[in-house]
């Protein structure tokens, strides 16, 4: 297999992101954390993952910069993990995964966990990209300028 | 490792999205797939991935219903694939994607590929959850209801 593009050469931000957080594990454990988790063995049962992979994806978010460490909130010997600003801000991409879910991957009456605007109780609007005029913005009407090589 | 969940008992619809499309290969695919590749030749000397894996990846997004294939537009014995309205619907999940790698992965005088809005010529504007008045909603200003077990 050809080596893969080191991300210094990548000028793709789509490509860099998903080489940060583009599999499954890390994507689950940030919407995990996004849901108020915070502790190792919560992430473990939540998840059902082996040990040494969810230890691997808690390092490497650390390391990303998306979580980090604190010592745990009730004073016990815990380490717990928050995300940090740069992981909050991932809240698009994690709304943008569950309202495709939620339009194509459940039958009619099937259950769904929701999203919920804590002040009206309801679910949140759909997010989709917008022109300047606040315009759903289809992906026909936009284009990609790549930089030059 | 415990066995993985099956998808039908997953009420989370980030889990079920994550599952079908939450690896790095798959996302760049679609990526591409917006910019207008149609071609295993395109798809494979755009990400330089092995043959067996792109094609085991290009059969899974079919399987998905989210890319479909059709005779190649220029009347040759090629075929294409094409991305079908599921497929499309995962514009929101590639703009989330790019937009946080603007943000957060390049230095500030880093060339990186820009996604324009065909009209205007200008960036597309940054994309966020709204809440009914059209204002940002922050994450800490919702919560999951998650579906009693």
């Amino acid at each position: 297999m050809p080596p893969r593009k080191p991300m210094t050469e990548e000028t793709c931000p789509v490509a860099r992101t998903v080489d940060v957080v583009g599999d499954r594990w890390s994507l689950l454990i940030v919407r995990d954390a996004f849901d108020g988790m915070h502790r190792f063995g919560d992430f473990q049962r939540s998840l059902g993952m082996a040990r040494n992979i969810l230890s691997d994806r808690l390092h490497r978010l650390v390391q990303a910069g998306i979580l980090e460490t604190r010592p745990a909130s009730d004073g016990s010997a815990y380490q717990e993990y928050a995300l940090t600003p740069k992981g909050e801000s991932l809240f698009p991409v994690v709304v943008a995964l569950r309202q495709w879910g939620e339009q194509h991957l459940f039958s009619r009456d099937e259950p769904y966990s929701r999203l919920l605007d804590r002040k009206t109780g309801k679910p949140i609007p759909f997010m989709a990209p917008l022109d300047s005029r606040g315009a759903e913005l289809l992906p026909e009407k936009t284009e990609v300028r790549k930089v030059p090589r």
